[in-house]
């Protein structure tokens, strides 16, 4: 049997155990050789291959029901459910998604799950809809690389414990979340591992779950003995299933952390086939962290398991030794830990990932914005070069960050400004402060930078003009700048602004502007609905004055083109110029 | 000693165990006398009455830090900080919140924590800045009345447990969240209560905690003998202390699900003083609920711990047998079970209090949005006559939702179409459907109500006229037909319109109404940064026509009188008549 003939789980089923481990050393292969060319997910995915063949080779799916959570584990999934060719030819790469996609696939991929800790929680879901509907088949969750970190998971676990019923939640324990593991849990699941199972305080029955141990979780036989022996149960199981993260690529079992998202590389050695180099927001950040470290005796660096953000090696993280923390994949607690700490007088940073901010909305109304507890935050991957898979998009953070109250959310436009709204966000005792990380392009300022941004939504005027008037808001000011260019050409001498604040306009600034402008227009790198621009729109509504809003639409988007995408959003400065040309008609 | 006389901790530390149990009898009578007579929690805080007495006993605060999840519980707090008369006299009774405030008290009210769950993380960004600082002194967590089911208290043990330092967690189990407790964890503390601590699979330990267990939870003495026990301590423990909800006052020990949170009631029957009456939003949808169940065979109500959402009791709730699911106070897992079940045909529907759906954003958006998991999810107490305590708002939920794609948000503007949208939301198989259930006031149709949404985004003109176009979200559409009779007054014939959907705008009609109208007014009962008015504001930016947006600030308040807050506002009708008026000249 080789790999490119599985179409279905079926083909598979009639495998005896060498045959099985010898597609499973295919997948291995199929899956360096699509995230050496185009980068991905390394480590996860390679330690999960025995744990997916072994779950497909026991349960019947479609009609079993299986989620993975956090989905990047599952290539081999998508290998034996006919998508074999995205991990195998080049020009098939691009129809295969990172994650469990049910549009590539409705029957065998419930749930896209690309964020950590659903799964135990949708598969309750599925569960109750069988009670309703009367059927009988297996609930199964595939969780792990650092999901249980997740409060979801607990909640999930939790709810699942309360179902009298089918249930089986394979925890995949790499002992890794992106980085190494953190919190009171994963001690246990070492000790759990240590005991072979055995070890007292069992979590998973305090959950009210039965528990069954696999120690040689790469062992696709013990897998299979221990899946048949769990199936059509009927009450909540969980099998723990010790696997290595990276397995079988040895680059990956050595640098777990290098490997767990990796941009392409030289198979043999592992090395990137490009190495980034100069200075860029990352490297800012990194150097901001290690002077402010130095500067303030009580200063403190949060991440929720993302360290890659602040730019910091493991080593380094080490190096900062009490001033740094990591809570693992849990951002609820990260803001109020920063909201904690904070109150009591620390200088705290937190660095996360635009789209993971999402799931402490709820601790960034009540936690941070409402208590007295000024902070800095530092919101990494957002806008239209964040990135660019569906379930990772950072085009919603301007609405959602500016939607509470009593958060300031600064769109630094370039380097130095990201530097200096850094420092003054982390000096300052009063406000609670988000600063939005540069991530289109490395651009540097050919003004003077403020280094004081306590007058709050105080635009800046980088060049008066008239008739048209362009904010550009952070990243996006390099695109008026390139319209104002254009304008120029056709004889328009437009005024730029650099609005640096994008949680509120400066009122006084745009009635101002109605004097001698036709045509305001607002161009930000994030989604409209919600966002900048419609403030501005909405305050310049009872004036004589064409507020034109350029952004990104409220859509989900997936594996796009950055530059395609801007075409569509007629957000080129060819297109913006045009838009603005037949405004002024 | 009498209560009235306790003006800081330092005034209970010299009693001995009988005079603290007169303080905790007249803390019981000052409880029930401001509930009694202005409503709040009941069975929360007087459950909790010795374990705070003992707290404030064995700790030295504000050296030691107190912090209290959820803060409802915390009234005994509030009295022994220098704030009885807030439960003592009428007059004094606005001056003191429901929750902790750090407002109020500045050094004893660390953080709001008005939401449950967040306590454990809060703590460990306390215990982080003592380290940072070299100080010394306990942190010491109230968590219970719930708050142990919701996700981020589990990834604040996590995080709790991996510190290695003095903090003291203590649990408030009276076995109750708002109403029955469910899920895995409290069969759990069940087992633990029943082996007096000692039952196997300890869940705290797990998460590397110590332990410690308090039978008699409303035992002042075993309080302070314990408390005294984990005193200093230099790793965390967790005091788990058995308690009664709604000890000592016969009502709420025997309706411990009514007495949660009460409206003003008589003492001695525990009976409201005033009774609703008559057809309302709940009532409409528990009569939806009840026809459902019969129409769906696979029908599924969701609570998360607010059952009165749907308006149903206890004895209702049991008839719908596993045809409701409450997960806790666990908003996260709710959506995911929302997605789940409706991924497999389910028919769902999930009710909400707005603010605290705020903690489900990233499920909203990754496992609701995206996924094929069509179903209807009812947002209740939303916008201004919602709740009026700072820590539980309904202003943000129109931009919270309506940021995030391919969720319609529907706001009705009576009963009638109200019930029509529950219908059509259930009934169709396409959209995430959301309904904003009315709040601000009890309105019937008086047009024909449509009973298909399916052509989204459309308006309903509901009277044409010139000049000015009302346009009234929701609740607040009678405000504009309040508006439209004023300015009839004035002999301007306004047009009326009733948008249905806050999620997206109908341009044609909007670039239509431009032809012969000079304003567009937008009128909504929610935060205008982010919400529907802007969207309008936007869209018709490039055109001729004045939009002014009516609705709430961004910003925090806190137990506010709604006419008062609307006149501040702007949003009395003769006020927004009167902004029209001036746009017009």
């Amino acid at each position: 049997m080789e790999l490119q003939d599985i179409k279905s789980p079926a083909d598979i089923k009639g495998l005896n155990y060498q045959e099985l481990g010898e597609i499973a050393s295919q997948m291995r292969e199929a899956i360096l050789n699509r995230t050496s060319q185009i980068g991905g997910h390394v480590g996860p995915p390679l330690g999960a291959v025995e744990t997916i063949i072994a779950m497909h080779y026991v349960f019947d799916a479609p009609k079993d029901k299986l989620v993975y959570d956090v989905s990047h584990q599952a290539f081999a999934h998508k290998m034996i459910t006919g998508r074999v060719d995205g991990y195998l030819y080049r020009e098939d790469f691009p129809k295969v998604s990172e994650y469990t996609e049910p549009r590539e696939s409705p029957e065998y991929d419930l749930f896209y799950a690309g964020h950590t800790s659903p799964a135990v929680s949708l598969c309750v879901g599925l569960a109750k809809a069988r009670e309703l509907k009367g059927d009988k088949y297996n609930v199964v969750a595939l969780v792990g690389d650092g999901a249980l970190s997740g409060g979801q998971a607990f909640e999930g676990l939790d709810a699942g414990g309360a179902l009298n019923a089918n249930f089986i939640c394979i925890v995949n324990d790499n002992q890794m979340a992106i980085a190494e593991n953190h919190g009171g849990i994963y001690k246990h699941l070492q000790h759990l591992r240590e005991t072979n199972g055995t070890a007292s305080d069992n979590i998973f029955k305090a959950f009210n779950w039965d528990y069954v141990y696999v120690a040689e979780g790469n062992n696709v036989q013990k897998l299979i003995e221990t899946l048949r022996s769990v199936k059509d149960t009927d009450k909540p199981v969980v099998v723990h299933v010790n696997t290595q993260k990276g397995e079988g690529y040895r680059p990956a079992e050595e640098y777990r952390e290098t490997f767990h998202f990796r941009k392409p590389f030289d198979i043999a050695t592992g090395d990137l086939l490009i190495t980034p180099q100069g200075e860029n927001a990352t490297s800012v950040l990194k150097n901001f962290i290690n002077r402010s470290v130095k500067k303030y005796p009580t200063f403190l660096a949060i991440s929720s398991a993302t360290p890659d953000d602040f730019g910091l090696s493991q080593k380094e993280r080490e190096m900062l030794g009490k001033h740094y923390i990591d809570v693992g994949i849990a951002e609820q607690t990260a803001v109020s830990v920063m909201a904690g700490a904070a109150r009591e007088g620390a200088k705290v940073v937190y660095a996360v990932v635009a789209t993971f901010l999402q799931r402490a909305y709820d601790q960034l109304v009540e936690d941070w914005a409402m208590d007295p507890s000024p902070a800095l935050m530092v919101v990494a991957d957002s806008g239209i070069r964040g990135i660019n898979d569906q379930t990772h998009l950072g085009f919603w953070d301007i609405p959602m960050i500016t939607s509470i109250p009593d958060i300031i959310y600064l769109a630094p436009a370039n380097l130095e400004e990201f530097d200096a709204m850094l420092e003054w966000g982390l000096a300052q005792n009063q406000y609670k402060v988000a600063v939005r990380e540069p991530s289109y392009s490395v651009e540097h300022a050919d003004y003077e930078v403020d280094k004081d941004y306590s007058d709050i939504n105080k635009f800046k005027v980088l060049k008066e003009g008239k008739d048209v008037a362009l904010i550009g808001a952070g990243d996006f000011l390099v695109k008026a700048r390139n319209v104002a260019d254009l304008l120029k050409a056709q004889g328009i001498d437009a005024t730029i602004i650099n609005p640096r604040f994008v949680s509120g306009v400066e009122k006084d600034l745009l009635l101002n502007l109605v004097k001698d402008h036709k045509v305001i227009a607002t161009i930000e790198d994030g989604s409209l609905e919600g966002g900048f621009g419609q403030r501005v729109a909405s305050s310049l509504g009872a004036e004589e004055v064409k507020v034109l809003n350029f952004g990104l639409e409220k859509k989900f988007v997936d594996r796009y083109h950055s530059k395609e995408l801007e075409e569509t959003y007629g957000l080129l400065p060819e297109q913006i110029t045009a838009s603005i040309l037949e405004a002024l008609k």
